[in-house]
Formats: C-alpha cells, sequence, structure tokens
C-alpha cells in the first residue's frame, strides 16, 4: 500500500521525461470501424427471454397497438392484422414473417468511404448526444438551440473519429420548422463526410432530405436504392402507440431502402411497467411493430431493434440514466436483440444539469451496460446533459475521454515473446526502472492511449497550472478544435451542388413537418 | 430522437409525485455479500497466458528476485532456491508446489459476523482508497494526513456497506511511526466492525496488532491460529524486489494464518515493461514469489494473488490509471489469476487532483476493468485523488455511487410472469401512463436504486436549488454521515479491553517499523 501511493516520484523522474521529450506522441486516434472487446452478458435466464418474448407477442396480439395513420394500420389489415378503428391487433405470424427478411448486417454508407460503416451484431459504433432543444458551453452559458449550435456540434462530432454516425444534436430552432430539414442537411453536407441522419418529420421533409444527399453526392438511383446513405430514428409513443410522423417514417424510410432505427422509449414507473422485465415487454412489443412495418412497407428493408429504456426517479418524476436499472435494462434489451437475431441501438445518456462527477458516472456507467449488452449503437454517448434538454460542449469532451478509452479497449494486444519482452526484463536491475531499454525506446512514442483531456500532472504543477478541472480543460480543447476546423475534402462541392434545391424548396413554401 | 429528449415533462408529472410522496423509500442499502454479476473476460488467447506464465517462471528461475531479507533467503533456500548475495533464483519446482497449498477460497472473520466475507473467485469485495498521505475535503482543503482524518474516513468506510474490508484510507502522520499502529488498531476497533487491516512495517508492529484484535475480540489461541482476523497488502519494489518489512510480513501473516495480498504494483514504462504483456509478466513474476514464500512459511496460508498494474503518463512520467491500459491490465491479470487458479486483488484509482469528470471517469473504468476481470477485491474504489496522495472525502462518496450501483448490478433482476406484468399492460391504455397500477403501486417503494449523491431535478428545480455539483452536494452526504455515525454495538467494550495493552507498550517504547 505504501509503495501504491509513494513510488510516483520515481515514476516521474528525469528518464521518462527525456523519453517523452524527445519525440512527439504518434499513436493513432482513428477509431473507425470498432468490434465489441467483451462477450454479451445475460441477466435474465433462456426460460425468461422466451417468456418476455411471448408475453411481448401477447401484448400486440391481444391488446394492440393504437396507430394514427391510416396508411399504416392499411399495411397492417392487407398482412391480416385486425384493425378496430386506430387499434391495430398484430398476430405472431406477421411478426414471425418480419423476423425472416430484417437483415441482420448491412453497410452505412458515407461521402468518405473511409466512415462506411458495417451495422450488425459485434460492431461497435458511438454517436453524439442527440435532439438537444439547449445547448451549453462555459463560455456562452445556456441557450436555447440555434443552427451555429447545431453547426458547431456537428464539426465536434466530425473532428473525433470515435463518433461513427451523425445525428441532430442541438435543434437549431431559429430556423423555421418547414425549412430546418434544409438547414440540417445542408449543414452535415458542408462539414462532415460520416453517415447521415434524417428527421422523420413527415414525407415531404424525408423526400427533400434524401433528394438534397442524392444530389450533393451525386449519387444514381441505383446507388440510393441498392445503398443506405441516410438514418432515421424512430420513437413509439409508449405504450403502445405510434404517431402519424413516426409511422410514415417507418414506411418511407423502408421503401426508400434507408435505415429507421426502431427506438421505444420506455422509462420504467411511468411510461412502462416499473420493472426491468416489465419494461423490456413493452420496449420488445413495440420494436417488433416497427420491425413489422418496415418489413410490410419493403421486406429486406434495412431496420434496427433499438432499446432505450430506463426508469424514472419516483422522487422527482424525472427520468434517470446510467443507474442500475438502465444498465440491466441494457442487457436485457441485447438479450432480446439477440434472440430476434438482429442488431440493436442502446443509448447512454446523464440525467446531471451540470459537468461534474454525477454526469461522468451517468454516462460511463450507460456506456460500459451497452457494452455488457452487446449493443451494435450506443447513441447519446457524448455530450447529453439534464436528461438531453441540454448538449454540453464539455460535456462532450470529457464523454470522448470514456469512449476513446473503449475504442482503445477495442484494439488487440498482443502476448507474443516481443511484446512480452524478456530481453528487457533480463536489461534492468533489481529496483530499477525500463525507461531506457531497447523495448521501451521502441515504442514509447505510441504505446499507450494519450489522454484527450485528461491531467496527469502532479497536484503540485496541477496547482501551478491553475487547478483548473476537466471541465475548465474541456472549454479549452472544444475551442481548439473548432479553431481548428477544416471541412472534409468535398464538403464544398457537395454542398455547391444543393444550394440551388434549397433555394427553390424555400421558395416553394418548404415542407411542413406531419404533425 | 424527439421523444427521447421531449417526454419528460410527462414522466414528472403528478401521478409519479403521488406516488413517491405518500411514503419513503425503502430499497435496501446492505450490499454486503456480493457476486459478480459478469462473466469473465478475456485479452489474451490460452496460449499467450501460457506463454505470460512461462516467461514469468523462467524471470523468477534465470534473472531471480532481489530479497532483502535474510530469513526470507533461507526458507527460499531450504526449498531447494539457488541464493547468490541478495539474489534469490526461484525454481518452478518451487513455485509448483506453493500453488498447490494456496487455498482458493478462505473466509474473513470480522466482529460483526455479518460482516464476514467469503474470498474466492467470484466473490466481488470493495475497499475504500488506501495509503494516502493527505486528506482533502471541500470544507478544510488538502492537508497532511492525521489521525482525525484516519478516523472520519474509517466511519464513512463503516457507514457504507458497500466497502466491504477496511484499509489504511489515511495515513496518521500526526502520531508517532513506532506507535501509530496501536492507534490505527485502536480506531477501526473503536468505530468498526468489519475485517480489519495491519500494515506489515515489521514484526513487533504486526505481533502487537494481533494481540490487540485478538483481545478485543476476545479470541482463543485456537480461534486466531484457525481463522483470519487481520489481513495485510504486501507490495513488492517492481522490478523484482522484495524489501525487508514486506518479506518479513509475508512470513509472519503465512505462521499466523493472517491474509496477506501479494500485489506487485507495475507501472507499464517506468518500473514494468511498456506493454501490457511485459508489465503483467513482471507483475506475475513476482506474485507468484510472494505466494511462494507464504506457502513455505505455512503451507496453506492463506494468500491473494494481487495485481497493480497500470501505465505511466510517458508525457509527465506520471503514474496514471483508469486507463485503457489499466483496464487491459486488469483483463489479463484474471487470466493469469484463473491460470494459476486464485482469487485476487485489483485496483480502481484516479489521477485526477480534484473531483471532476476525469476523476470520475477514471475510477469508473478501472471498476468496470475489475469487473471485467473478475477480481474479487477491489481496492481504491471510492475516495482516491492524485494517483493516491490524497484521500478526498467528496470524491468517497461520488465514487460511491458507482460501486453501489455495481451492487445493484450484482443483485438478481426477474423475469417471472409477475415481474412482467401483463395485467399492468393491460390495465394501461395506449399513450397513457403506469403510476397508479397495481403492478406499480405494489413495487414504487424500493423498485430502484435510490442516487446516494445524484441530483435528478430538472434544471430548473435544480438551479433554483442553488445549482449545487455532485461534488456540493458530497460535502453534505460525508458531513451528514460523520455526524450522525454512532459506533456499531461492542466497539466501546472491544477497544476498552486494549487500553492497558496500548498503555503498556507505550511506555516500553511501542515498535520501530522495520527499514
Amino acid at each position: 500500500m505504501e509503495q501504491e501511493t509513494r513510488r510516483r516520484g520515481r515514476a516521474g523522474g528525469r528518464g521518462a521525461r527525456q523519453a517523452a521529450d524527445s519525440k512527439s506522441a504518434t499513436r493513432s486516434l482513428a477509431y473507425r470501424q470498432l468490434r465489441h472487446p467483451y462477450e454479451p452478458q445475460s441477466i435474465f435466464g433462456a426460460d425468461e427471454i422466451n417468456s418476455i418474448h411471448k408475453t411481448a407477442l401477447r401484448v400486440l396480439e391481444e391488446l394492440g397497438m393504437k396507430i394514427l395513420l391510416p396508411e399504416a394500420r392499411e399495411i397492417f389489415a392487407k398482412a391480416g392484422a385486425k384493425v378496430v378503428d386506430e387499434m391495430v391487433f398484430i398476430g405472431s405470424d406477421i411478426i414471425d414473417e418480419a423476423l425472416k427478411t430484417a437483415p441482420a448486417s448491412f453497410k452505412l454508407h458515407a461521402a468518405n468511404p473511409e466512415r462506411e460503416q458495417i451495422y450488425e451484431t459485434g460492431a461497435l459504433l458511438f454517436m453524439a448526444g442527440a435532439g438537444c432543444p439547449n445547448a451549453t458551453d462555459n463560455e456562452r452559458g445556456r441557450r436555447p438551440g440555434d443552427l451555429q449550435a447545431f453547426e458547431e456540434t456537428l464539426k465536434l462530432q466530425q473532428a473525433f473519429d470515435a463518433i461513427h454516425l451523425l445525428g441532430p444534436s442541438v435543434e437549431p430552432q431559429d430556423v423555421p420548422i418547414h425549412l430546418r430539414h434544409y438547414a440540417m442537411t445542408r449543414a452535415q453536407l458542408a462539414y462532415t463526410d460520416k453517415p447521415m441522419f434524417i428527421y422523420a418529420r413527415g414525407r415531404d421533409q424525408v423526400f427533400q432530405s434524401m433528394e438534397m444527399i442524392q444530389t450533393a453526392l451525386e449519387l444514381s438511383d441505383d446507388d440510393v436504392a441498392g445503398q443506405i446513405w441516410g438514418w432515421t430514428n424512430i420513437n413509439s409513443n409508449s405504450p403502445r402507440m405510434l404517431d402519424n410522423p413516426m409511422a410514415q417514417g417507418i414506411i418511407d424510410f423502408a421503401r426508400m431502402g434507408q435505415l429507421s432505427v426502431i427506438t421505444p422509449f420506455c422509462l420504467a414507473g411511468a411510461m412502462a411497467p416499473i420493472t426491468v422485465s416489465g419494461a423490456l415487454t413493452l420496449q420488445h412489443a413495440e420494436a417488433l411493430a416497427g420491425i413489422a412495418l418496415a418489413q410490410m412497407a419493403n421486406p429486406g428493408a434495412p431496420v434496427s431493434y433499438g432499446g432505450f429504456s430506463s426508469n424514472v426517479d419516483m422522487k422527482s418524476g424525472s427520468p434517470a440514466f446510467g443507474t442500475p436499472e438502465h444498465v440491466k435494462m441494457q442487457v436485457g434489451a441485447g438479450q432480446l436483440a439477440r434472440h430476434v437475431g438482429l442488431p440493436w441501438r442502446s443509448a447512454s445518456g446523464a440525467a446531471s444539469n451540470t459537468c461534474d462527477m454525477q454526469a461522468a458516472t451517468e454516462t460511463d456507467m450507460a456506456i460500459w451496460g451497452g457494452l455488457m449488452g452487446n449493443a451494435t449503437l450506443m447513441i447519446h454517448a457524448a455530450g447529453w446533459l439534464e436528461g438531453g434538454l441540454s448538449f454540453g460542449y464539455e460535456k462532450f469532451i470529457n464523454d470522448l475521454e470514456c469512449i476513446q478509452s473503449v475504442a482503445e479497449l477495442a484494439q488487440p494486444t498482443s502476448g507474443s515473446d516481443a511484446e512480452i519482452g524478456f530481453d528487457a526484463l533480463q536489461e534492468v536491475d533489481p529496483g530499477g526502472h525500463f525507461f531506457a531499454t531497447a523495448h521501451t525506446m521502441a515504442r514509447y512514442q505510441d504505446a499507450f492511449y494519450q489522454p484527450l483531456v485528461a491531467d496527469l500532472n502532479n497536484f503540485g504543477s496541477w496547482e501551478e497550472a491553475g487547478s483548473l478541472t476537466s471541465t475548465d480543460r474541456a472549454t479549452q480543447v472544444w475551442k481548439q478544435t473548432l479553431s481548428d476546423f477544416k471541412a472534409p475534402a468535398g464538403c464544398d462541392e457537395r454542398v455547391a451542388r444543393v444550394e440551388d434545391l434549397i433555394s427553390k424548396g424555400t421558395e416553394a413554401g418548404g415542407a411542413a413537418p406531419l404533425d
């Protein structure tokens, strides 16, 4: 114990500094196509999973889903579902059929082929916080989301390779809603080259956004029909309801061959049963209903099982994230996704209202929950504060430290003779140090992950440098990142190709969202 | 996505509040005997583990260990090891023999039988930060450790059931070193009833501390000989050196039948090779040497494999904790411990100098590393700051949130029909809520983990309440905990029984530590 606290003096000796000062670190941060490092875990036995699955089927068949969109009800009716007013009772044959055609693996395309992602079980993709109505940072404070914040947070998403998919980080509320899809698609084209997001806010907005992507990337109709260039997130209105834009989004994305991620948002104790297994049963039923709609609209359409279940705090009534229940539901959701043979989307998140240890631990726990649940996609993994009501710039940078660490864990570790280094062990006398061994000198530049925002200086040096917290340092990091930002190659050309579409669309009155 | 950020308004409705206000929560926090919730993970293949093990044996046999204590060298020589001056060359037959007698499971006794712990693979035990020369909190600032801080942090360790073993949290530097063991053992007797710690600072201090425990707990000689009532931590001086107090501690604890946890502290790139596999090879060799010494001193003596390997920051030369390399080494150490069939001790930790997101993420990552490595004991899991140079009171409270969450993950989750709650799903209309269902009402009081320090209020309520960070709230929590603290039953009697021993020992000049 005394060694564990006292020997750092030696570690900080001249040897280390000399080694480090001689050349700068070069470890690659290109965490582009990751695979899960750990085996999927379980909280339920096979019987229990079977029981949850069967109860979910019973919910769909006996209790039914309220589906507001007539077109969606017609699709269900045509497949043999019983429809009574807005209620749709979905037999297990419909679900079984859908699970036969839903693909287990597909590729997400991007302007830059190096950013392509395989979406399947075993892949590990991260996304920033999404859907935030506010933005907050230490320089400008908390404010309603606007286009500037959306564009800045897109640049941050672009700048770090461990963020794999783009998302609607901050809502640009200063752009009228009927024109907002132009601005959001344009900004992604202008500043990024990663797989793109489209809000499912009605057919017109969706089609116009897809047209912008096709035009900007000069894709043929065949390209668009056969490849995935845009994705959307579908939330059911738990319990057991699918509203108009969501149902239409499922249908449209399926028919276009683009990806919809069907994610019930089930808060146990509020919009879902208070138990882990009960909330997951509801989540499973709603996800299966959405997946079925997509498959009926276009068999084989790319869809993802989605799960974002957590608990509500019974004291305040607020949603909680990163709780043990949230983690358990991620592990259980992973079991259910494996049960139906589909990749799945999970979510991290934080309820904290500021960048404190609570915020970090909530997000860290939820990210590890996604790892234990073997989630293919983890949304809200960086930047979520206040349960998603604010996108925090400093939170984003600090969360990235956790995500980049996980990305490092996904890198292989060698136990070869050369890596073990018996020669180095032989070279150093008892009580000596390894700073100058050939084994160290050959590796020191990129042996270890270099922290993004963590400060590893000792207390004295840290205090002399102004006693900055990791939040303070994160302000420097995001400011520097934005100030260094250069749009990736091709962005100017891509965005130039759509300016005309935007002008004409705007003149024509844009596209009102579907209520 | 819009649902994911907008529906909290509903969750915060009257229903939840009414349900919550009617009675206070009663979920038990008695996280006393935990088992690992997840399967052990791997980073190395079986061949690589075999190779690391064999290379470690080669290190012991060909390169040898420098062992300063003549008595320890004699024990090795008697078993057939080659001894040249202070160097001891340990054949693999000695290690093999030791691994035959080292027990894979044993019980740690405590003044309170409810605090007993089984120490074996699969068990999950947490300990607070240990060995800190300083203490820090938001009320009194950073200061050299003293007896008051040691006693306060003991009370904090006692107050939370998720802390299972006592440790030397803060060094009471205001007590002269030759009397310090009296004060540290007395304080544990006076304020706690959990398994107790003794520093291995020389035979006299160890024996006198054990005598105090025996006297205070009114244990017979047979009790002490056959049961474990005290434990110590042994750090080798990496690379390949064992100093006098550590070697003597191994011998003495083994002969007394008390537990020594043999933990090389290998910082890759400094006192150990720069690679994960190289550092683990050195760790493995040193741990096996210590375990062999214990088994030769007393075959069958309780020992634990220990691993506290992390990396050094090549920029500052400082030790780093919670890094990807630290996590990888935990997973690899778990594989090596399983390879030799022994339970193992790991460590969390944080290099951050203050309670910020860095501090939380470092500790969280390292705790999850211990989970992935299936460590039986995680030391430094709460309160470590500055790489162990300070024990942080607020850090302790915040870290407990992570530990208690993990303790919750270790609780079983039911997927029974009653838990799933088809009736509740039937009771609630589409788009409705579950606040008032019988299923919810029967469970809401203890359905969810109640956060210790996390604030789940929405931004407005949080701001009105003073915009407190989780660090600010942690100050309130530790102050309240100390102010509410009552020593457990029997403490006064136990401590009264040793006052005489302490007086006489003090008059006799105490016991100087072994250099």
